[in-house]
């Protein structure tokens, strides 16, 4: 909670990681840390209502600890988890205003669905919610990665 | 979302449900309507990081269909879905400002569990988030529930 205006650049996201998170999900979110220094961290969830899915619900790496390729690291440690439990497929959502997070989905393998209109030339979807908040959707076929 | 600020009194309680819980949750998730209007609805899960623990996030009556009983049902139903995947226990959270939802709760067999601190007599936790939020937190034993 400390950390987080910070690192996403002024936005207020708490409000999205409600408690329940870290009390019941632990099993599958991680965390990057330097002594008692969070430097990143991973929120998932393997997806109760579709058996082959994981979905990545937040993720954030320390400002400056950027483009070292933790959130890489994190990500990766995440479908391995998920493979593990016998998940094909990995989804998430950034805002379209989000390019940094958009790049860097792209760049570790994830393509963009199809949405219902298109902003900015991205495929947005309207997500509900009090300001009706449009988001770019991103899968990952685990069974379709390429493993080093 | 459209009935939330209102069923809520004024409270909106609109971030605390990101549409993950309905495309991932779906299935520990109840609704209650009659024709196409929305009575109520109940999102819970089964918990991941507690094999025994069942957690209802979120629970709204309509004002007009209150005190109906509707609300219990939807609980009782949720308790029966949790017993049936083995679950031995039902927590959750709510606001002490939510007196209706306390008198509620106890009313339908939960207990309160201690809290790190007292407010208006009532054994509170400190949440987190951006408002430092307390809640009262409840438990109720599926093994221990009388079944009528």
């Amino acid at each position: 909670m400390a950390v987080m205006v910070d690192w996403w650049g002024g936005r207020d996201l708490r409000p999205m990681l409600p408690k329940i998170f870290f009390e019941h999900f632990g099993g599958t979110s991680l965390v990057a840390e330097r002594g008692d220094e969070l430097l990143g961290f991973l929120v998932g969830f393997l997806c109760p209502d579709h058996p082959g899915e994981a979905y990545v619900h937040f993720a954030g790496v320390h400002p400056s600890f950027r483009r070292a390729g933790l959130a890489r690291d994190l990500y990766e440690r995440f479908f391995a988890l998920a493979r593990a439990q016998g998940r094909t497929v990995v989804r998430c959502v950034t805002s379209p205003v989000n390019k940094g997070s958009i790049a860097f989905h792209m760049g570790i393998g994830f393509v963009m669905l199809p949405g219902d209109e298109e902003v900015d030339g991205l495929p947005v979807t309207v997500d509900h919610g009090p300001h009706g908040d449009h988001v770019v959707r991103f899968e990952l076929r685990l069974d379709a990665e390429k493993v080093p």
